[in-house]
């Protein structure tokens, strides 16, 4: 199950970072111009240098002149549930399945079978390319696609954020740690649809150490 | 079947263009530092200007680090035919995945329906990325990923390359106009495997014409 992990930086893949920590080889993280890239590549950083685990920051300038509400400066962060219909503003076009095609390339070329990545259930109302069909379509296309039959795991496919903190804190995550927020201000914004799902995830959990949302 | 074209500037994807260029309305082409994407693109410049197709050249500089033939100085173009081994080193770990990615993304922000693709028959043996079950399954990858549904359309995924010249011939293609050799250079080289088969493709046209190979 050796292989690479496309790592943000946020309360999910740092999850998966930790609880895979002994097959996970490199993580692979993007800037994409998003406003809260900075804040997560700053965890993400920190995290795989905790595990010294080798960490690729890749650029990916042409996602940038897409139109979603992550990158572009003239258009607000909706604040409400994942769920409302407002939140298909955050949608970025396909940027699960740029990155899974850059990882899968970067696993050829480095002879590794799997790529890592942490999708989850509360993500597949808004965003079609997290749900199970995508991944497992992409995913065949990675075994296809390539001499070394790159395989896509998303272990965390059919959790919610919630199960997914709570394999993180038997684990010693520590989510203070973490940048979920769309805004990428100083502090968690608390209101926006990454942030409500987070304080629900967090929930219950030491106040001190998660204060920050 | 409105939707934007990944356009090398090559044999194969030039005849696509103008085989389908009233439902093409852009084309796509990608800079990845490979020896003969000044020489391809100088092409594709030229006949999405002769036809008034809107032209888009994304630069890809993380895929100029992956160890191929194609890509990188110390490594020689094999000569030979396609089927050779020695051809392995010219494949660029995953391209077509991360180009139809880039593509698919693309589509779904411009709120266009189709990718065409120019992938064929003798691009099978040597490149996974090019079979027809990898372009079925990213194709669902790809509807099943996106709210626009984008399909993945590739015609000449049957034919060989005499076949798509034979096309192009009856729709007036220019073929001294395309680039097809691997090493680049002022000429093409007439003994890399792009070559052969482009040779064998173009036999019998117009001499003076086709000079060039």
């Amino acid at each position: 199950m050796e292989g690479l992990l496309i790592y943000s930086g946020g309360l999910d893949s740092t999850t998966l970072l930790y609880h895979y920590k002994d097959s996970i080889n490199l993580a692979l993280s993007f800037d994409y111009g998003s406003k809260h890239n900075e804040k997560e590549l700053f965890y993400a950083k920190w995290h795989t240098k905790q595990l010294k685990i080798p960490h690729l920051i890749k650029e990916l300038n042409f996602l940038k002149n897409f139109g979603s509400s992550l990158l572009k400066k003239d258009m607000e962060i909706p604040e409400g549930h994942y769920t409302d219909k407002s939140m298909k503003s955050t949608v970025v076009p396909f940027r699960n399945g740029i990155m899974l095609a850059i990882a899968v390339g970067l696993a050829e070329d480095k002879k590794m079978d799997y790529v890592y990545i942490a999708n989850h259930a509360g993500d597949h109302e808004i965003y079609p390319d997290c749900r199970p069909k995508f991944i497992r379509y992409i995913g065949l296309a990675a075994t296809y696609g390539t001499y070394q039959k790159v395989k896509i795991f998303a272990p965390y496919e059919d959790k919610n954020k919630r199960e997914i903190a709570l394999i993180g804190k038997a684990l010693g995550v520590d989510y203070a740690k973490t940048w979920s927020c769309y805004k990428g201000l100083t502090y968690h914004c608390g209101r926006c649809g990454t942030c409500l799902e987070r304080k629900r995830a967090l929930k219950g959990f030491d106040e001190t150490k998660y204060s920050q949302i």
